[in-house]
């Protein structure tokens, strides 16, 4: 079969693979639908994860299922699914203790164009069927059903770290799409007051239209100072970090209250260490909790937030900024995750 | 009245001062029995909560009534009291969130020895009395009572902090008298396994006592490598920082488990930054929580930690190292925690 | 000053009191607009908290501040405000424990109207001025201010209580004023289908304003039924009993799914068992949740709530379908409760 | 092969079956103790799951792998394994949401002597292999591993599920061993105040060595009212129900205090409603939590709760007064649960 692949850091091209084996737990998915990630980029052209060769890429996507192992009971041939780019294995020690996505080791629940052969191929194969296929209601459409692989699901757990609750008001750090979903998480849940730091003008409309009430430009001089002025001095009483890199953390301890949550779903790809500011940081005991995460995965979640879409309490349509038809178009929407035009939210390849 | 004073950064001693005033919701208590802390040597020698002029110190103590204002509806004059160092405004918003160490601004639910003259003093003020004492019980020693303002509920803090749970292994950097507790209150708590850091033979004694299970030492190497080898590399599910400074952080990192929690209840005194190593955090989602804060202090907590010393369940006695008689033995005491002699875990000066 | 009372069980009218006096750490507040609650019509008609005489009713209102005690800091003479029904100690254990409501004894956080006089008279009094004050912003109307006394905050806690998630499906059993207040509150948390019981064409039409999908009828057969058969037989996440009677709760397990909640606010006056059945409860072993609580009250969660008001997110205005002027009003507004014609949701009069 | 059975209700008797087949995911068990149980006794003579014909009974044992499929990562024949009595399917929704128990349908991750074959065989059959097996430390014996199949994990559910937090006084009602055991997880879990409900000698002799402070016995009177006599009138911070039946419910109601917890662990098998009491219960509004539920099952929590065994903070061999040494005694030891003699608590089968 065919694929896009990462050939080696820095490179990457069409290749050749068999089709993928199904065990008994497994399903073999022909895509409907992919979307190029942010992640890809990384792991293409920063070598996030280490050199891989010829691995195909992509871990956001639907499709139809092509075949089922002996074992499966939920999924037969010809269903239409939906799938997240964190594919645990339930059984480990790591899901049963409510850390799916550390299933193996930590963040080893991120199996596609990871540890394994992801989307971006004629087929791809899903290890524990039953726990991480989510059958695709028809009121989805696939390139909006690609969103419920990464986008939303990995915002949305940015919101369920920080513990937004009503009435709270919400620093979102980052406006791409990640933190657009994180935005509009913070919104559904029942935060009044969301201010988020973000520049392009596409971006600011998007998160708008999801909720957000205040803007930050870092061009306009310290976020921190920015969001203190906003605050009268007070503060936001959660943070959610979908942006920037090893420094925003500095900023964000000095925004939150004592008490306060800083949730975190940005891969930090560079740098020794994070900075957290001692003093700023209560000497210690200021009761900031600091956490981040990879979100969980999985069908029971892919089921409960897709409804959120279903029921039409989330339009994810409005980041889908490019869509293209054809599998010989996934470069072309790589690339263009790769440059960044301003206008761009998220690309997705119907097939 | 007399007390004992720091007089400026570095400087102690013997001072005269007004009674304090005893407003509507106030006591004003003699002491029967107060204890210096680690603190109170920060506070002069370090100037760690910066210039303060004859100010009287101490911050751990019991007492008796000696008046309480007209809208004080449990405690009388004569009543025997607990009190906690941390005496929080319970009316205020950070208190009514669940924060109430924080109230009047991050930490400033310390008050004694910090915004207002401490224990050491032939009389001392408690806001909020109804609030922030506790009837002490005959079974309670005037100085057991002393542990239960700041040793108990500071290292049971960390053991709240840190979430620990049944049959968890749980590492407790430092052993002096707040590490104890945590170590106490870790067993407490039903972990399976203590790793405990810590030298001085007599805090290893009592760490035992309270139900550590390993000892690891810096001088036998990396602590981080000496938790993974007792851990067949797996590390551990918590850990409790009672101790060390910001570099200690990185050993917490590395060593909890995906999913695991960091919570600390020691002082950090110096330094800029508290340095979270990138990788070992999981890139930003490794859900290695980090959380640290100032003990809730208050009335309730009292009862409930004093129950467990009442009923025979914790043993604070063994930290008592050092016990004086009168009240002119303050300075002594104090010196002792200064120096910290190799015998010593916690001096105690009955009135 | 006049006020309008319970004379005894059955009996109301106007009455010359005493203006309350005002302790240390309390205010007295002239009311701008006053709500009855069915509450109200309880205490009297049903005698549901026992013999009372010329007690001044009401406890849903805002108004002025006319005088403050000595001890009050973040309160003066002339500011407007809000305050809610439930005006708890805050020094008390009940408090410091996370139950404000219960302060002074089981559901003793309601004084307005209960233990001592309420709203409806020239003036009223408030205990804990700081901690169960908040400031009335300029945005929110005192007609509107009055819904943040009770409605809102039950309503919403009924959300809290049954831990309302992404994605759930919630059943709100009741769409009286609270019943609407969970409603609403149910979809600012997330929920992606609410289905609502209740009848009256006005109610519906303000349930589906605040976010219910379903509605389901008693009149068209059993509850249960009509649910599970909405839900293809999954049942439901999450149930917020917000109306019905002790017979509510036999439905409420019936429907809610294993491992989920069912949060009761609803004052259940009559009866001597709450009948939980027991095959459908998993014969006491299947994780169906069950509940109730009184509303937290307090100065905190009235700015945070009323934050939701203030940044356009909840809109209270659509349940006050009944407005009078003039203080001479309120007698008729009362009755309006008692009488509860079809087109009432609920009425205010503003003073 | 060789089974023990049910052959219907209220018969049993030694039967021939087929060996279990093994699937890929499964493993097929050589049991090396066996303990029968209560609940066996309730399956046979009282018909509590219906009828039953020729199923093989027993849900507590241990034993050496057989057999395993050839997805099983983890076990390897001759491995000395424990297992749970609850055996969930880990790629389950409900496992996903965290009610593992509950996969397949309410209860339903109850599978051994249920909907198949027990552990009275010369096999046993484990479905999820690596999510449901956990390796048998040297340390522990074969009957106490017994122990950690029902006993342990249902007793420490009822301290999860009741929130036992340092410094409460818990009433447990029951002391067979799942009582035990949840008197010996609340002590564990840092209550200060343990009251059990229990009359036979011997169980209450076992309950005081796990930490039980006080006893009441319903032959002296109700058991509400020695509860708030012992405590004062304040009655008690959290409940745990391992014992009695539906009208259990109505003392645990009128003991505990607001913000209280009722944690249920006892299989209610008769009666058609649990009856709570209106007005003990806060008129619907006292925030007296109640929660029964099955326990979890599952691997990760049999390594937590063995390690508590193994470091030695839990002794389950106090449990075991009844030791019996070969397949054929499976009957007698079957026949002790159903007579319960005075000296029983639980009888173990060496096979």
């Amino acid at each position: 079969m065919k694929g896009y692949a990462m050939l080696s850091i820095g490179e990457t091209g069409w290749i050749e693979k068999e089709r993928p084996a199904c065990g008994p737990d497994d399903a073999i998915i022909r895509p409907l639908a992919i979307s190029p990630c942010t992640s890809d980029v990384h792991t293409v052209w920063a070598g996030a994860l280490g050199e891989r060769h010829n691995m195909i890429l992509g871990h956001e996507g639907c499709g139809v299922v092509d075949e089922v192992g002996s074992n499966v009971k939920d999924f037969k041939v010809g269903d239409r699914i939906m799938v997240a780019a964190i594919t645990p294995d339930w059984q480990s020690i790591a899901a049963q203790e409510g850390y799916p996505m550390h299933s193996g080791g930590m963040l080893a629940g991120w199996k596609f164009s990871n540890f394994k052969d992801g989307v971006f191929g004629e087929y791809f194969h899903v290890n524990d069927a039953d726990g991480n296929l989510a059958h695709l209601p028809d009121s989805i459409s696939p390139e909006e059903a690609c969103m419920l692989s990464d986008m939303v699901p990995t915002g949305f757990h940015g919101v369920e770290l920080a513990d937004v609750k009503f009435g709270d008001t919400v620093l979102v750090i980052g406006i791409g799409p990640v933190g657009l979903m994180a935005v509009a998480g913070t919104s559904l849940r029942g935060a009044s007051r969301i201010i988020a730091v973000g520049t392009r003008p596409n971006c600011i409309e998007a998160a708008k239209a999801y909720g957000a009430s205040d803007f930050v430009n870092y061009k306009d001089g310290d976020i921190a100072e920015q969001v203190m002025e906003l605050t009268n001095g007070k503060g936001v009483d959660k943070v959610i970090v979908a942006g920037g890199n090893n420094d925003t953390f500095e900023t964000a301890v000095k925004v939150v209250k004592p008490g306060g949550t800083i949730g975190n779903v940005n891969y930090l790809g560079e740098g020794t260490y994070i900075q957290i500011p001692r003093v700023e940081w209560g000497v210690g005991m200021g009761h900031k909790k600091i956490v981040g995460g990879l979100m969980p995965g999985g069908r029971a979640r892919l089921e409960k937030l897709g409804s959120l879409v279903t029921s039409g309490r989330l339009d994810v349509s409005i980041m889908l900024t490019h869509k293209f038809h054809g599998f010989e178009h996934i470069e072309e929407a790589l690339m263009l995750m790769k440059d960044k035009p301003r206008d761009l939210i998220k690309p997705v390849v119907v097939l």
